[in-house]
Parts: structure tokens; sequence; C-alpha cells
């Protein structure tokens, strides 16, 4: 029996029934067409597989809701709330005692990532991390050809404050990004880059 | 003029007027009856602090909100939605490279800290942070004594796990925890404590 976080508990029966479900889903999930939509998916089950492997731990931020009006008649039901900008990023945790802090996106482009989707208060956000220290950088996949890549924040904040054109080429990608290999468990193993760029160096 | 973080600026005159008000406002916050409601302001407003003087990147998590209905033809309101139980912490951050992860609690209370209102999951994230090497603790209030102490999450696991009351004594703050100083600006100042227990040993 293996005893999960969630406090499920599963017999070797029903680890091989999960397994092949995950499996025919991860088939599915590969020949999807719109596989670049997942990649939120992919990196919470990556970040679950680093922390059930005690790996390291790391955590999306909730999507800030700005809550207008709350139904306390029906058990708190809120009945009027609107989406607030986020303004710092999507991730954040701790590897060896160390800060980690990044944004994930992705494009369908296939010759570049254009900087609009990341907002101002994101790349000051990033700066604060990177000026105390911590290490930041995005995750970012071409959806079209399937390619995942870490890459460094200062590239993205270079990019972002000096750069003529308001998108990142894609062979810049293949110069200073990392690519992240794509698997089964985890299925972005992005923290063997980590390892190597930031804590071994 | 000073510019500030949410890109606003001052001139000489409004920051007179400001601090001015600001310094009413601490005035009726200290005089305050149920001062310990604002506990969260607080370390908010410290948190801000530090990151304009430069000092360390502590940022509070959203409230996590599970959306289930959202009308889009007023423009994404969302009209039905409800509370989720946090299940890591309120706050985490960065100082010089480490990572910091801590929950802060009031308690009317004179003689004890109840557990009660920490979950299991809460217990269950910050021993992960402890794993991975972070630095981890509880900020805690005692509104009527208007006392409030860094505690270390090692402390209040011990008690959590293995306690038999359900709560941690008052004397037990005097021995092991932190007093954190109250002033002006920053409200609450706990990073010199960071920097005295797990930075500088």
């Amino acid at each position: 029996m293996i005893k999960y976080s969630n406090g499920q508990t599963y017999s070797p029966k029903d680890i091989k029934k999960k397994e092949t479900k995950s499996v025919s889903s991860l088939k599915r999930h590969l020949s999807s067409a719109n596989r670049g939509m997942d990649l939120e998916g992919d990196i919470n089950a990556s970040n679950e597989y680093y922390k059930e492997h005690d790996l390291c731990l790391i955590t999306k931020r909730p999507t800030p809701i700005n809550v207008v009006k709350v139904d306390y008649s029906k058990g708190a039901i809120i009945t009027n709330a609107y989406f607030e900008k986020q303004s710092t990023t999507d991730y954040n945790g701790v590897y060896k005692g160390r800060y980690i802090d990044f944004e994930a996106k992705q494009t369908k482009s296939k010759t570049s990532f254009p900087l609009a989707n990341i907002s101002k208060h994101q790349i000051e956000h990033l700066k604060h991390v990177l000026e105390h220290g911590g290490i930041a950088f995005f995750i970012i996949e071409f959806a079209s050809k399937n390619e995942v890549f870490l890459l460094d924040a200062k590239y993205v904040i270079h990019f972002y404050e000096n750069g003529e054109r308001k998108s990142i080429p894609y062979e810049k990608f293949t110069e200073v990004a990392h690519k992240i290999k794509r698997g089964f468990a985890p299925r972005l193993d992005y923290l063997p880059i980590i390892e190597e760029i930031y804590i071994k160096s």
C-alpha cells in the first residue's frame, strides 16, 4: 500500500489501474493538437512528483480574485467577484534552501516568443527576486514545436527593457535556454536544469 | 519626487500629508481595542517597507477561491464561487537567497496560543519547507497583551504532533520565541530576527 499526500491509499492493483489510465491520458495528451494549453497541468503534475519524492517544494500561487459580495445566508457563497491581474508570478518555492520563482507561458508561434503577455509588474517582481539572490526563470513552451525551455529571467528582463523587437527569437532559445525533457513522471523534468545551472556552479 | 512601486509619484508636500495621515491612523491603531485584527495589515505594510527599501521580498499568497460560474456577458464577472481552505501558508519570499515561509495568527487568549486554527495541511507544508532547507516560522500576536512573537515552525510542529495540550503556553513564547518590535515603519520589524537566528548563525 502506498500512502499519497492527499491521504488516500492505493493497493498495487489500484496503481496499475491508475497508471493505465495515466498512460492513455498521456498518449491522448501527446497527440492532442492543443497540447500547449496543458503546460500548467504538466508543471503542476511535475511539482506534485517532486514533492512526493522529496526533491523540492514548488507551489502555484492561487489566482488573485477581488471579492465584492458574499452571500452568507447560503454559507459564504461568493456572488460577485472579478479576476485581478497577477502582479507576481505563478510559481515559487524552495530547493536546497534556495528561493525559486518562475512564470510559465506558451506560444503558438514557431519563430519567436512574444513579450506581450508578460506584465510590467511581473518583470519588476522578477528583478526584485534576482536582487535578493533568488533563482528566477521562465518556462516557455513552443506548442507547435512541442518544445519546452527553461530561460533565465535575466534574458527576458533584458529583452523586455532593451529589445527593439517585442519578442524573443526562437534562435535565442536554442542559444541560451535549456530544453526541458518531457516524460511520464515527471512530465516536465526541469529540476535537473536548476541543479545544473544554479546550484552546482 | 519619490516614485513608489505602485507607479504613483509623491511630492514632499504629499509625503507630509501621507505621513500625517499615517501617524494618526497609527495612533488610532495603537489605541484600538481590536488591534489584533490588524496583524495582517501590519505584516503587509512591513513587507511593502522591506520591498521599497530593497531589504527582502515577501509576498502574500492570494486566498484560494474555487470559481464555479463566470458571466462573460458582463466582462468576466464571477457570479458563483467559494473560498477554499488554504493548504499552504499566507506568506513566502526571499531574503539573501534563502527561502522564507510563514503563517500569521493572532489570539485573544492571555495564557496560551490555541492550535485549533492551524490546519494539518499547513503543518505538512511547513515540514516540507524545513526538509528542503527553507526558513519556516509563525508570527503570532497575543492581542490582549499587544505582543507579537516570531516562533520557529519546529516548535509549532512539535506541539501540534506531540503536545498533550492543544495549545502552546505563553511561557513557551517568552522562552523560545522572539518578540517583534512594533514601530512606525516598518510596523512589525521581523527581518532583524530572521537575520539573527537563521542567517548569522
